[in-house]
């Protein structure tokens, strides 16, 4: 997963706003201890700090390139543990108030494993706060797939490199949830992104989805693969009057109270 | 538009937060003068009061029967004016810093027309915010749709009712406002409704969609329209292991800056 930092947050307004949509939602006033599940380069787990200025917070991500960049940004006044480690595996030393995770958990399989297996890392009362991008069933996605089905060998190549999955349907969270928890709170929203410049969706994509994709094709294939890819996108994402090229991105959010 | 505020605050919680969710959007800080279009009862105009303390707030509504029960209530500390007007028509004596309306303009037709003309009424800097379900292609709508289909009479009978428009697509918003606004940001959110007790889904519409249908029912005719619905809605909304029923809800946000 050693995606490109700069690439992703160069949509960083448009990238940050469900993270805040999430913690605009978090019914926890004063949390002990607070988690930021695949905290990447650091920059929500700094808000969370902020937000609770009392709680022990700790950044937690697989990815020591990642977090040796959240190390080195200050943080006033703020104390954040990092902490390297797998998501899938990892266990609370002490109980946590509120665990929370941004853009992260599609990247892991097995969610009705490892959904229950974080409810147990809570405290009484805890909160689970989850957000993942669900646009896989949209043409910047669709269409990418496409061109790996056309090209054999490049979609035998991806099979061993660290890819997303689609979430589920939010009333497969709710049921998976429900049983353990006092409350379920679920929602999808679809942001209306307004982007400028050539292939804006294929940048977009480039700082997600499509970096794995790259990684996998030999440089000689990979001119032909973003030609064709960027030529369906740009058909399918058509500049708007004002030259602007409007890309709409489906997130699913879930807030859940132990 | 005689709706019963009874049965649509029955589901005030669930009603009551993307009015929320569109007011933390809104980016003015201290408005002189505020207007609450399609107001009802008041209670989203009193939070906007609340909001907005030093501005001149005004609740506006068609309905005389809604603005008497808004102006029974008590508003501590806050002075609103209520005005009975047809939004299609309205004109602002005085340029207005926020146009807010939460689920009230799925009621007019013409929207290439009246969302420009809003834009009109607002002053420099002003602010446009306004919610809409768009629910238009879930069962809930469609089963209605597909029963009333079913009965010409009463299909004629309702062409002359007052009822709900499907908006229109996010970019059609953007396209009608671009060049009228500084800014456009338009987000549709599916909110995950848990509704308890029998037909719940129903319960619902009554409050809404349903209501302009079973009044123009002869009353002999309602049992049986009622019952085919509702066993259509139980059929497309089955109640979760638990026992509850899962209702998504589909709403377009746009906030525009003039």
């Amino acid at each position: 997963m050693a995606w490109d930092p700069g690439q992703y947050l160069k949509f960083g307004g448009e990238r940050l706003r469900p993270a805040l949509d999430l913690l605009a939602r978090v019914p926890v006033e004063s949390p002990a201890r607070v988690v930021d599940l695949g905290c990447g380069t650091g920059s929500i787990t700094r808000i969370l700090a902020a937000r609770y200025p009392r709680a022990a917070v700790t950044g937690l991500d697989g990815s020591a390139e990642m977090l040796a960049k959240a190390a080195k940004e200050p943080t006033p006044g703020e104390m954040i543990a990092w902490e390297q480690a797998d998501i899938a595996t990892w266990t609370a030393r002490h109980k946590v108030d509120l665990v929370y995770s941004n853009a992260a958990l599609q990247w892991l399989k097995g969610h009705e494993t490892l959904f229950p297996h974080l409810v147990d890392q809570l405290a009484p009362d805890g909160v689970l706060a989850v957000q993942m991008p669900r646009n896989h069933g949209a043409p910047s996605h669709t269409l990418m797939e496409a061109e790996i089905a056309r090209r054999p060998k490049l979609a035998e190549r991806l099979k061993s490199k660290p890819r997303s999955y689609p979430p589920g349907e939010p009333g497969y969270y709710y049921d998976l949830l429900r049983p353990r928890c006092a409350a379920v709170d679920i929602w999808q929203t679809e942001y209306l992104h307004v982007l400028a410049g050539e292939d804006p969706v294929v940048e977009w994509t480039k700082g997600t989805a499509l970096k794995p994709v790259l990684d996998a094709l030999e440089p000689d294939e990979r001119d032909d693969f973003l030609a064709e890819y960027k030529s369906a996108c740009r058909n399918a994402y058509k500049p708007r009057p004002d030259g602007k090229t409007l890309f709409p991105f489906r997130r699913i959010f879930i807030v859940a109270v132990k």
